[in-house]
């Protein structure tokens, strides 16, 4: 009987149409080319890798598309029993026609050959998102991308600001800066200066958000003018060598600044709470990060107390953050609950995570869902994990054991899945 | 099948008459008098709040109870979903004779009318009591009380002595403290034999435990006599201008000394574990405090080894920390687990914490909940929470995982929430 | 219909023969003589301790087993809900061949004859070994036990390791690694050397695993020679006078030894991370130990990274962990997750951690389960208690929610449950 309301109620919000407000997208190549890209991502690596299989198999230069492809497949079977792969098949399913549950070795040149005709036609990122039925993706830009050859109805812009915080000491940072403005940054004036240029430049683009990953033991600070003006032009001159505390300095400056455009530029700020880059060093692309869940929001109090006009959409990494995040989002107004991130992005803490926010945070504050992917043909998977755990727990929670309507559950979902992304974010805005 | 078997356990569980070890009623005027008593319990106000309403909405001055009531009930719809806004709704519907499953700004007046009515008869406390099953509730009772004027055997002093252990250096506390004992006290003997006559007073008067709430970095440690003497006149003579050092060296002789007085008056000591005070400075009365979940029960290894005499029922303010609490509690003989607090009193988490606990913890060292409360009608839905929270698990997870029988199943359940209360605190001895 | 699901799913994994590859068995004395033996065991003197037993009750000098038996017998009343009194429960019926379904004090006298006559039998350690469906348990030796007498087919030896990185400071440990080895050890040579020997020797001896148990605050990290020669030398000469400092650089640079040697000698290095010693001082024997939950693996990334040789089966003793040992082993190729430890050893942490594991980590790096027991006579319950929840994770999660044949469901059991322990631990190769 439960099984058969988890069923209606997704059937009704598997009908939406969604927006997916957080993606690693390239607009000028937002879909596959070969079945190597979707393998490629770092879900089939990592995994394939931590099973077992050598870097140098996976990243070996010069590798063609039907091999790489060939060679990963054959690897898959210490990790069919992971929700990434079956996001995997679940895609080839419904995008490729594939049609077996598994895929095997002796299938990697058919799946192949079976998704390189796909892909061929000059529609298929369009064919894609309508059969995900996503209608815009928000993407991940550099702060110096020019946000043009694309349509920014669909993609949406949104302002990557980690290189900024936390990688101005690099000359080549520093450089691009430059030159996204078109003019020399030596000062703190002049740095304030070209981060608000960079926030007229997306937000005429269409930009719908500034973010940042951050790692654990960030702690927001705001920092005198004085202070700065040492700190910056330690930085922007002496670059990697400039002294810790500078680089520290001129970190927190700059996420503060960042914080003073986004109440300027009313753009709400998605912070993504929790990464330790480069971990395990050795791993594959992208497979190195890794966290210390000894994180706390009240990391972010000033913050929150002194932005009450911007809107944070949280992400944490962990789900022991995830309570925090909750009780916080249920205090603080400009704090909202934003998707189920990467580490914690599998069915079993989306579950329990979700249970929480969903019956504690009020309900214009919960953004649902977001893919995180950096290729289109994840978004159906990935979506249809989300709403089928959603489904479950509106069925079980809600109206098994609140005796809410079927109705009244599902009017829950869709907010959830898509209303607050179109109110939080001013999707439909000028 | 397990939905009936839930309602059954529920229907035996929802049957007993119940004593309710943590509130915060003033006995004077345990229920509400307006619908506006109702809605101003911070619950209700932090979630409008956090969804968008102005504070200066809720706390103009002057503002009419029906006004307030109006206000606040056109702003509930963003929180609709919440567990909060339930526990409205089945009071509304259990005590008031609200009969709709919603409540929309075009019902405000009638319910308020409705209330009204019913809260303006004068047995309306006692029936409440009734309605709700509750025979008995314990008080949060400033140091200073006079524990006059109410029959203490239906409200149950308790000493609450947060005052004390932080806000000692504060002349209004100190005064306090002095008028309350009749004495001036300027020295460690003094405030020794203050705190001792305030355990004779809450004893005289009935009361059954000594309780406090905690931040997450307190760590308790006794002190020396000759410290404690040079810290403690600092205090009481500095005031708020003594040091850092002298203050927290006062609060920690303070602590141990009301653990010295809970052994000697054998009153159990309530520890509150984990709330950061005032984290969101422009919140709501009440709506203000947030955590640090990175806090640990060894913290309290001293204390708990040094009081082997007196009983610690100990709750904890986020999830994270329930497994450390149900492991000392299975560990620690003086260890008793309490309830299921602020952050942690929504369903997801409370099925969570309450499982591991059930499973691991010996039968007679849990106290299954209390209401926390500030007015006697909120007593009724949120213990019916618990209890159907209690007959899921009972059901799930011995009934139909260890093969139990109902009626071993709803024994455990009745001692959880009744016989360990009688037993914990010593209701019914002398 | 989920719950015949999970019964048919138990039935297939029960039906397997298993390796338990953690315990703590004396193989000179692997299963119990009395039921005191049974009894004694630390679950139930501490949790009885803990509902109010005196500790002399338990420990009194010279206590008969008989009378032992009565006295805990009748103090089980307060822990009947707990999970470790169902596997005393179960173990009784199953290999006592006891009808009741609970033990009262009127039950001791008949219930310890009855075990009397059982172990009295010559075969009872094989008898026990058959009935649980064991056919190998791997032991935790001490660094000088002989490792003779016994069948280590069957019993396997392990490397426990504790004593070298934290005790070495102790004389006595010092003159055991002396004898151990038969040459004096008073230098970092002298210390590499020795332990050297003793890898040579457990591996002679068919020793699968290096272990040790760790406190939340330990980091490894390798220490330079210079260092070491130092720290060692006072360490060995001062004993437990030698300074922190010196203790500490010689703790790091043992465990690092011992990382250096499981590569040389192709030994899983099982860690087992989170324990602190000695908490509750007035604890009874073995119950005394509690722990920090702040602990997180990024304590681990520089071993991780330096001995990717080397293969970590890692437990940890809180469930808020095990997102991360989830995330590690996802992500490390040489990280796998090694059963459900102590205080996470009880139901609902089970469910909550498994089902975490068996969606994101790669088949072939879960090892299921270990009973961690000190008497055979528990590996038939605990695991019992497992393979239920097993079955119960992969009906409600693999089989229902992602709709998985019920063959490949058992397939993915039988892996974690048997076929990893064989291939992590080179079982069966020469």
């Amino acid at each position: 009987m439960s099984q058969q309301l988890r069923q209606r109620l997704f059937a009704e919000l598997d009908a939406l149409v969604l927006i997916d407000p957080h993606s690693h997208i390239n607009p000028h190549e937002p879909a596959s080319t070969t079945l190597a890209d979707i393998l490629g991502y770092h879900y089939y690596t990592e995994l394939a890798h931590s099973a077992g299989m050598a870097k140098e198999q996976i990243e070996e230069a010069g590798l063609e598309p039907r091999e790489k492809v060939r060679r990963l497949i054959a690897q898959l079977g210490p990790i069919d029993n992971t929700i990434q792969y079956s996001w995997f098949v679940e895609m080839a399913q419904s995008l490729l026609g594939y049609e077996k549950e598994s895929v095997e070795a002796s299938d990697a040149d058919q799946l192949f050959d079976l998704a390189e005709a796909k892909m061929a036609a000059p529609d298929w990122a369009a064919t894609v998102l309508r059969q995900s039925k996503i209608e815009a993706v928000f993407l991940t830009n550099d702060f110096d991308d020019p946000l043009e050859g694309f349509n920014t109805q669909v993609y949406i812009p949104c302002l990557r600001t980690d290189d900024l915080v936390f990688h101005l000491a690099k000359a080549e940072v520093r450089e691009r800066l430059e030159r996204a403005v078109g003019e020399s940054v030596t000062s703190r004036e002049d740095l304030g200066r070209a981060i608000g240029v960079l926030f007229q430049h997306f937000t005429a683009k269409g930009a719908r958000a500034c973010a940042i990953s951050l790692p654990p033991d960030f702690t927001p600070a705001p920092v005198s003018a004085g202070r700065a003006d040492v700190a910056i032009e330690a930085v922007l001159s002496k670059g990697l060598a400039a002294s810790e505390s500078d680089r520290k300095a001129t970190s927190h400056w700059v996420f503060w600044k960042l914080a003073e455009f986004c109440a300027e530029f009313k753009l709400p700020f998605d912070l993504m709470i929790g990464v330790n880059r480069g971990v395990y060093a050795a791993g594959v692309h992208q497979g190195r990060d890794l966290y210390d869940s000894r994180v706390s929001l009240i990391q972010y109090r000033d913050l929150f107390n002194a932005f009450p006009q911007v809107t944070f959409p949280v992400s944490v990494l962990a789900s022991v953050t995830n309570q925090e995040l909750t009780s916080y989002a249920w205090i603080f107004p400009n704090v909202v609950t934003n998707g189920h991130w990467w580490y914690s992005n599998t069915p079993a803490y989306i579950e329990h995570d979700l249970a929480a926010r969903l019956e504690a945070v009020p309900r214009t504050k919960q953004i649902g869902y977001y893919s995180d992917m950096y290729k289109l043909e994840f978004g159906l998977p990935k979506f249809a994990m989300y709403k089928r755990l959603l489904a479950k727990v509106l069925a079980e929670r809600f109206v098994i054991d609140r005796n809410w309507s079927e109705e009244r559950a599902v009017g829950f979902g869709r907010q959830v899945l898509r209303g607050n992304v179109e109110s939080i974010f001013g999707i439909g805005e000028s």
